[in-house]
């Protein structure tokens, strides 16, 4: 009897959050904080539905394209388009309008680059928020580098964080982490809406976090003339024999492997999982968020081929990391809960140590990447 | 005779060029630089016509709005809308598109905070690009600095910019521009569509100007709870209590009055231009693009009663400043022609020192100003 009341309240629960159309809206929507200053859309409810707005008094249809999912919005008689989207799981997405076909970023926000565009963002706000909010602690410096690649033959961008302190600390030295962006993403992810400089503001204003550099590439680099998405990529090439050396000759680090770390999410945990195992004398430290590099598959992994057998030696792996760390989301689609599985049983079966951490109710998103950092940088260099 | 044809051709000129209904349009258009990456659309060509193209298959009127013009695009069978401007004057253009009245950014460009939006830019190639281009120098960084400010009890952003060198020269000490935006912009413009970091890298480069930091801080700022544009400015007090302490501790500045100056466009020319008088102590260099603190109007001065006297004793104001120095676009609208001719006549009447620069075809747009700066940068610290 009680089992069958908490299923019908959990039909009426699913009901009312997940079907929008049946459901009550609660009117305390507030506006997203990225929208553009003074911007009173899109807004956010306690239901952590999405609402937007826009006026286009000749338009046919306007839709609020979010999650996969097209809501349909609604004209007033002043021809202005409102409407809003089932419930969201917290934390930061993508999304743009629809007019009338056109696909275009709302002009409430402020844009960020991801799913191949610059384009539009809202911010559902997480239970958790606290943990990457600007507070009133010292703050590190977001730097934007340019450089020129003489293996791309292009010119670059890196961004790179650098704590506070580290310009009065005139004779200290810092460890780093490297820090990969995902596909269809750039080099501003991580400290745009992956709010890495303040997660790191935070956990070292707490002590939870020793001081470190982080810096943040771009994930994609071919040879010069190869352009597509299918040429081959060098982008270990470019991090080891021209970001990293330039890093220690601009910036005050240690350069040790002790003293450096890798870590990425999605492609970029795919990416550095790579660049860690071929270059054992540089990291001692990996992080993987949402993402390893049997990517796509979920079959099974043989650890005397994978990667070249570079996960045979499990003894050698053990001393080569002082932390090897692996995260996901538990909202996370396919494949990645099993990609990431597979590789885990293969870990457990060679008697690797790995941390595991899981986002709670996060996907293949910013929250569940903003949290794995959160508890990655306090295991470094320590 | 000579007259008649020169008349003539001017008129065949000016139909050619400005009447683009009548023309024939020269097919070698190219995308602009400030596309998203992969993007072919906005394009321009030689000359100097800005081509956009949408699809938007449902809409019924798509427009390109720039320069104050909306002109109409034409759909294919596809549904995609084209169309092209009237040719625009070199240098960089905020525009948006209109779809069925919804006037949003276009998906191609990438996004700059100006005519108080976060929105769509082109870069009309300009003849003299070269002092603002990215090349095999030493670059120097930018860098977002987060502060909290006390007067205002609200979180800020400032961008600073340090030479190349900055890092390895760790005892040297540099001296400070402080370069303020215009209206509807904010602290991002000098550093992104201004081309700041760009332009003092190629100079300093060049040896034509010494290395020097450049702090873009946010010209608003208003007491606490004051929020709306009609609220009092207390941008000075920020600047001079809380931005140039922050600047002087965080950063190796050099801090006498001879090792600063302060510059601003619009808006930012006639706030810098009360700061430096009303701080004489601390100031020996101004800098003023498209703006003098008389504006809007264009009535003769009185030195004994504008700025409260301020420019009243020459012979103390040629003391007090190294280099004051006015910049102003040929082409741009009233009121700034005659606001800054009736500055310039009050400072000849009153035998005040100045370098005057006009930037040859432009606008009160950033060509002007990344000019003005490229002008007066190298007149600093010497």
């Amino acid at each position: 009897m009680k089992k069958q009341i908490l299923f019908w309240s959990m039909m009426s629960w699913m009901v009312s959050v997940g079907l929008p159309s049946f459901a009550q809206t609660v009117e305390d929507f507030k506006p997203s904080e990225v929208n553009q200053p003074g911007k009173l859309y899109p807004q956010v409810n306690s239901e952590r539905k999405v609402r937007v707005q826009i006026s286009a008094p000749e338009a046919k249809v306007v839709q609020l394209d979010l999650g996969g999912v097209k809501y349909d919005l609604t004209k007033d008689e002043k021809g202005v388009w409102t409407g809003e989207s089932a419930p969201q799981q917290e934390g930061f997405h993508y999304y743009q309008l629809n007019v009338d076909g056109a696909a275009v970023p709302d002009p409430g926000t402020i844009y960020f680059y991801g799913a191949g565009r610059w384009g539009s963002g809202i911010e559902v706000p997480a239970h958790d928020a606290d943990f990457y909010a600007l507070k009133d602690v010292p703050h590190g410096l977001l730097s934007e580098m340019n450089y020129y690649s003489n293996l791309t033959k292009a010119w670059r961008r890196c961004f790179v964080y650098t704590p506070a302190g580290y310009g009065d600390n005139k004779d200290k030295r810092y460890p780093v982490l490297y820090l990969q962006h995902g596909s269809f993403e750039d080099e501003t992810g991580w400290g745009r809406q992956g709010k890495t400089n303040l997660i790191l503001d935070n956990l070292i204003a707490a002590g939870k976090a020793v001081p470190m550099l982080v810096v943040m590439d771009n994930g994609y680099a071919t040879k010069p003339g190869e352009k597509s998405p299918f040429a081959a990529s060098i982008f270990e090439e470019v991090l080891m024999n021209e970001v990293i050396p330039m890093i220690d000759a601009k910036f005050r680090t240690l350069s040790g492997r002790e003293d450096r770390a890798i870590a990425g999410l999605s492609m970029g945990a795919n990416q550095t999982m790579h660049i860690a195992m071929n270059n054992p004398g540089h990291f001692a430290y990996y992080g993987g968020f949402s993402g390893t590099s049997n990517y796509p598959s979920t079959e099974p992994l043989d650890a005397t081929t994978f990667l070249n057998g570079k996960f045979k030696d499990a003894k050698a792996v053990n001393v080569q990391f002082k932390v090897f760390f692996l995260g996901l989301g538990t909202a996370e689609p396919h494949p990645f809960p099993g990609v990431v599985k597979a590789f885990r049983q293969m870990m457990d079966k060679q008697g690797i140590k790995y941390v595991y951490y899981e986002s709670p109710d996060t996907a293949h998103e910013w929250l569940t990447w903003r949290r794995a950092l959160n508890e990655f940088a306090p295991l470094l260099f320590k």
